[in-house]
């Protein structure tokens, strides 16, 4: 198998746009992918801080390095939300990078705001989902960090697979909010809310990884034993059927959304009003925000328990 | 298994309405259905004269069944594509049925305006797939006889499963024509352009099959050996697997986007002018419409052939 570009021995094959790439075509290819999400969705320049989400999985460590490598400057954010070591293989892995890069790793501890509970925890002392508490937690501390630091904006390391898959789940439960949602960046409407972008959107899954490996990234192999949601996989498997048959129909259903959604749908604007909440000042829909009554909801609980 | 209705023995379980149905409620439950569907999308009442496209399999032949069940005045019209006596076995069935239900019969051969032609012999000869040609060949001719002979509608047998398999292809390629002009009425436009509708849309395939064979109907059971193109049967297959793990899904779909379509989508009217087709008089977008243009190249490659 010959690279399309020189000739040289070929690395991969990329069926949805019927490209043989060399390791260097490849990672030419990859950087070029990334460099145009970040154009054409205007999402940061190269005198902006960026803030990366980062878990240690081979997504957030991969948006992470090729940014730096793009001469972007990128620090790292990792949430720790479990309590005891169980946070150490994925901190290591972040710090090793970190020294690589040249940049800043910061770890903030969601379970000091809950009196040492992990997210895990508190999704079984309220009988909720962990993802829906996790998502909560996160989305709040990486905000408040991002903003209480000076940070232009925080990226996140999802890919084409990611938002393809979500885009179908909404569009099949005609989930028109969320349809109306769905943009890889999300603007700073408010003073203490930063812009987030997603600049891997362009990337399938597999390319990542292959990028991760080629470039010798260490990321934590195992993903997070709640992310696997039986809806979320199901859309995944379901795309993959589709794309082994119809090679490049994700990229082209994502990206043909991005393009068609102004004139296809209307758009008129969901305008919410965001107010502060009563408790922290962060922005919110409501009297008070999502993480305040998270935590409430908790502590009361505690004390319940507690007989307090 | 009891029926949620009765208690009696139930013959069917509707996973996606949580429904066990005996026969009888079954036939119940399947005629308010098709009674839905011509009401809510206003497809006609029992004083116009409709005209079925029956093709002798179990959707066509079911819907013409149920149609006069419900007190319709539901003729039958098939479109005979074939040379010799290939139709023979579908015209048999179709004139018993007819004679059941004390409705007209109305056979008519489009080989007679391609020199005898069938439309698999016509795809062969311009090398163009034959579902193309006996689409516009059905459709034109459908429509002449409906407007020649006072029809004031012309129905066809497409249930849930076909729609929504369209629809997520067209979703899938975004498709804005094709998801405008998705709905299950085609309004009369034009003098000449008898109005089209689909009143098995809210019935899941299985749901028809089951109604045909517990009411006896005989119908054909090959289907058209050119029908199963490739992608319209991978779209199906998704939608069964995701039928399958998650009930409901496919009318849930369907129908979230006939409900949402108008508040979702920007349907500026794309009005396109018809005029008459300077050779039939039928009206057509372009100067000539597509069965002259068709039936035209034909000939010519015929006299090309005979050295005419």
């Amino acid at each position: 198998m010959k690279c399309t570009k020189c000739g040289r021995e070929a690395v991969v094959k990329l069926r949805h746009h019927n490209l043989k790439l060399c390791e260097e075509h490849f990672f030419e290819y990859f950087e070029k992918r990334v460099e145009k999400a970040i154009r054409k969705y205007d999402m940061f320049t190269r005198s902006d801080r960026v803030l990366v989400a980062v878990s240690g999985g081979k997504d957030s460590m991969t948006l992470w390095y090729v940014l730096n490598r793009l001469g972007y400057r990128a620090d790292a954010l990792f949430v720790k939300t479990w309590s005891g070591d169980l946070a150490f293989p994925a901190i290591e892995k972040i710090e090793k990078l970190g020294k690589e890069l040249g940049r800043e790793v910061h770890v903030i501890d969601s379970t000091a705001y809950f009196e040492g509970l992990s997210t895990y925890e508190i999704a079984k002392l309220l009988r909720r989902t962990v993802c829906s508490i996790c998502g909560t937690v996160r989305r709040y501390l990486m905000n408040k960090f991002a903003v209480e630091n000076g940070y232009d904006v925080l990226a996140t390391g999802h890919n084409l697979d990611d938002e393809a898959t979500v885009l179908l789940g909404n569009i099949l439960h005609w989930q028109s909010d969320y349809i109306y949602r769905s943009w890889p960046v999300l603007e700073k409407v408010h003073e203490k809310f930063v812009k987030k972008v997603k600049p891997l959107v362009l990337l399938y899954e597999d390319e990542v990884r292959l990028y991760a490996d080629l470039r010798g990234i260490d990321y934590l192999k195992n993903a997070c034993p709640f992310s696997l949601s039986a809806t979320s996989t199901l859309y995944k498997r379901i795309l993959n059927e589709l794309e082994r048959e119809q090679p490049g129909v994700k990229i082209r259903f994502y990206t043909g959304f991005l393009k068609e959604k102004e004139k296809l749908f209307r758009l008129e604007d969901k305008h919410v009003e965001l107010r502060e909440c009563e408790r922290c000042g962060y922005p919110t829909t409501s009297r008070i925000c999502s993480f305040c009554r998270l935590r409430e909801g908790v502590l009361e609980k505690i004390n319940l328990k507690a007989g307090r």
